[in-house]
């Protein structure tokens, strides 16, 4: 049998997102599943939607609870949590990068170190020299990265992934897609979007 | 050390409240924690946040994830489910009648049988012959309570009820707040919220 895989549709905006994608790793592990990394715009997404800014700054009583919320769960997992002074911030960089790590080695370390920088250290990640200052203290070639990540060919990828994410029928980050189809969607549902990749397909 | 407490507020019209109706029960008996009921009308409080409807119809991506979390959840449970063929279903009824049930043996059994006729039944809450049905089925003095439920004073103890769950910044439900006021929001929570109305107080 080869190893299932876990489409993980994530925003590097999104405040659940943030847990999932410093929870991810060990649990796929664990569990026998590989994770493969979808980041795309929630911005678009949304739009669709209707909603021309995250629900969250929409309706301030999501929003307040959203934090504590947050914050409990931070503490839970034992991960570091610093409220972002403005949110959301703006993701586009970051998933355009993200993007070219697709299954590269580097890619995982690439996704957490600009989660920590938007929610536990309260840095611009939107801010090019953020990304750049990551990019090189993960010994990677930050200026080819950047350089590559803001080539048509890819800002056209990553167009194509969100528009891939609102045919999915997702509406929200972060999500999960199992092999068979079935989407799982937010934080929470994490450790079952895992079990239900693992079960046998019937194919 | 007295019972903790945990209010729990839910509404008879929503899906993720008829998960936690049917579940709270041994779940508290379990933790040692008493459950206070408390029904509320969810309208007024989505009409503040500006929907005129449940956020599952004005969203149908929303809206699809739902119905098809609420299956995988409730077969988890071993709960029975069947699409409601409505939704949602007018909860107002009900909602007064759980309302007299304040403190009273027969509350968490009303609750559960009128959940489970909107959500495993498909039969229409917002009937009064439902309701009838369902009380007598219960043995209870179903004319007296729907007369009761009908007095202006138990409208307007509804009324206000609902207004607090405004207040307390409620914006969907089920939601739980414990004796020291951290609130809680889905069924998803409700596990934690019993573990939280556990803690010792410090007062």
């Amino acid at each position: 049998m080869s190893t299932p895989s876990l489409e993980f549709w994530f925003e590097f905006a999104s405040s659940y997102s943030y847990l999932s994608v410093m929870r991810i790793g060990p649990l796929a592990r664990d569990a026998g599943v590989n994770v493969v990394w979808r980041p795309f715009l929630l911005g678009p997404v949304f739009l669709a939607l209707g909603w021309n800014d995250s629900p969250f700054n929409i309706y301030p009583p999501k929003g307040r609870y959203m934090w504590r919320d947050l914050a409990r769960l931070a503490a839970r997992y034992n991960l570091p949590f610093r409220m972002p002074s403005r949110f959301p911030r703006n993701g586009l960089l970051a998933a355009r990068v993200a993007l070219l790590g697709d299954r590269q080695a580097w890619t995982g370390d690439f996704n957490r170190a600009v989660m920590g920088a938007n929610f536990a250290e309260d840095r611009d990640i939107g801010d090019p020299a953020v990304i750049r200052d990551i990019l090189s203290h993960l010994d990677l070639p930050a200026d080819s990265l950047l350089a590559s990540a803001a080539a048509p060919d890819n800002k056209l990828a990553l167009r194509r992934q969100t528009e891939k994410a609102t045919e999915l029928g997702l509406f929200g980050a972060p999500s999960f897609i199992t092999p068979d189809g079935e989407l799982f969607w937010g934080n929470d549902r994490l450790e079952d979007a895992l079990a239900w990749a693992r079960r046998p397909q019937t194919t």
